[in-house]
């Protein structure tokens, strides 16, 4: 049902996204006279290419993760993700509870054999492009162990989306140097080290907007931590460029005459675009949507969605953690690299 | 000797200080050859507010901190806390290595009693001023007292330096309600609430720029991220922006109309003014600089040290933190508020 604003935003992301790509279906799912009202202020029907599946319940964005999922069995949320568990559905896109759609996905998906908990990656920009973040706070307390499937999950991520055979993989740290860091972390560094992914070693909280890795692996407490500082930053920074251009007279003029420069710096940095944080380790592909996404930043989210499922992410996501798994129960001492095979 | 660019940065820096500031003396330490030469380029003498003290050995940006602390007995960065220590100095300010500099006033000064490590604080613009945070990377594995104690430390602080009263506190977390985060920052959390610091409760990392409370708590290797990351984003976007204005030639007619606007705003966020990180909890004064600091910068972390000399701060923390403890043996369940007196 779209977050904090429903089918308002959602309605128009869908159809607009249909306009645009003819290979794509979509099947609305939530308050059928809800959804449907909203497709007739928009003069939009549904047909073989929008399909309405009813769902009785929302799940609210405060709500108990573990109350929406005993007690609404038919929310617009269990519902959608249970169209990807039964195949009738290849990604499910909500801009729900967050914590509801880790539990609920977890609970109908199921884990992937060897991962714990879901991971959520997001994309974030760089000097060189962009980079993929994991975990972003599914996960608070991680051990070495789930970091490097993070590492595995992301460069399988990035190597089915974007077409990098070997995509590289850091690992978030205070230094670059190898003693550097608490117990997990420097753990972490030697499973990554002899993984046999493309292991860049130690980065810095810097590298990761100077693109240094095509993965940044991080616990989900400073992954969150990390993403929310970026956010501030970027909002002071251009609420004091706004006040400074509107000083006076002069520099409200200035202003003017930089305008379309300022808009290229604006779309340029419109972390809209990188909406759509990707629910990894599960049965299924899961995108969730920021909870006040707009309907393009939407839209955004639902290309993520079409991306993993053209680049057979879960195949190749689900390979790779069956070998991760099958190598570390061969070698419990970490010591010797997976086979090629596993390597993105 | 003034980390990366050594004496060449930090004699301008003092000389401008005096000039500016007549009620300061300093003394440096270092390499006399060294600096006296450079004192006679810059056509600079000695006198009796610029003192100096030989030491015959430089600790390098990259060496062990243990190997420092044991070899170098008289490096300028020891023989400079020695100062301190014997009461010659109020403070020392240093650009060295940060983990000698740790290592050695830890050593020297010894710490507070009750306080486990020196605690790393910066301070940080905001939307609305500038903010505390710490720790930034001096403790990688905090339990809950740590957390406490920052929030003691940095409370203090920000009351003796900024003549606040009752300071307010937020615990770094991923999210506002009391159920997010891991277990250390539930319980920092409990510790806080029943300390009698003016405790905010939970905060995100946006809200270190939105300026939400005057003193940020998290552990170091979170804050170290945070910070490291935010630098990242900065330098990003201020990249982006010299790009848009360079993209051809109206854009750079429109830079040039813009400049004094883009010049005011660099100068707004420009980070030199906040150089200089405060290591709490130890019996003396110590101030790290940047190790790349310029003559600008490293003039900042001086005018911070001489802020804590005259605001008193080595005094009233020692007296909150000898509360803190004195109240913790009384109240070992903590569920006792902390006696008026220990209120910043």
């Amino acid at each position: 049902m779209g977050g904090d604003h429903g089918p308002h935003v959602t309605v128009p992301a869908v159809t607009n996204y249909l306009d645009r790509n003819s290979d794509v279906d979509i099947v609305l799912v939530g308050l059928p006279d809800v959804i449907e009202s909203e497709l007739r202020a928009r003069g939009t029907a549904l047909g073989p290419r929008l399909r309405l599946r009813p769902a009785s319940e929302v799940v609210g964005m405060d709500e108990s993760p573990a109350l929406a999922l005993r007690g609404k069995k038919d929310s617009s949320m269990r519902v959608a993700i249970n169209l990807v568990k039964s195949g009738e559905a290849q990604a499910c896109v909500s801009a729900g509870n967050t914590g509801a759609l880790i539990a609920t996905s977890r609970f109908v998906l199921k884990m992937l054999p060897g991962i714990d908990r879901p991971a959520l990656a997001v994309v974030l920009p760089t000097m060189q492009g962009h980079t993929y973040v994991l975990d972003l706070g599914a996960n608070v307390d991680c051990t070495a162990e789930h970091l490097l499937q993070f590492g595995v999950m992301g460069a399988t991520l990035v190597s089915s989306v974007e077409n990098k055979t070997r995509p590289s993989v850091g690992l978030l740290n205070i230094g670059e140097e190898e003693i550097k860091g608490n117990e997990v972390v420097k753990q972490a560094a030697e499973l990554l080290r002899d993984s046999g992914l493309n292991f860049f070693g130690n980065i810095e909280g810097d590298d990761i907007y100077k693109g240094t890795t095509d993965v940044v692996v991080c616990d989900g407490f400073v992954g969150n931590v990390a993403l929310k500082t970026s956010e501030g930053v970027a909002q002071m920074l251009s609420t004091y460029l706004r006040q400074e251009f509107k000083r006076n007279l002069l520099t409200r003029l200035a202003g003017v005459v930089a305008l379309p420069v300022i808009k290229a710096f604006k779309r340029r940095v419109d972390h809209r675009q990188y909406n759509g944080a990707s629910l990894l380790g599960l049965r299924g592909i899961v995108i969730k949507s920021h909870g006040s996404a707009d309907s393009y930043a939407f839209g955004c989210a639902i290309g993520r969605a079409v991306d993993e499922v053209s680049g057979g992410m879960l195949r190749h996501i689900s390979e790779r953690v069956a070998q991760l798994q099958h190598h570390s129960r061969k070698t419990p001492s970490h010591s010797q690299p997976l086979p090629e095979s596993l390597l993105p």
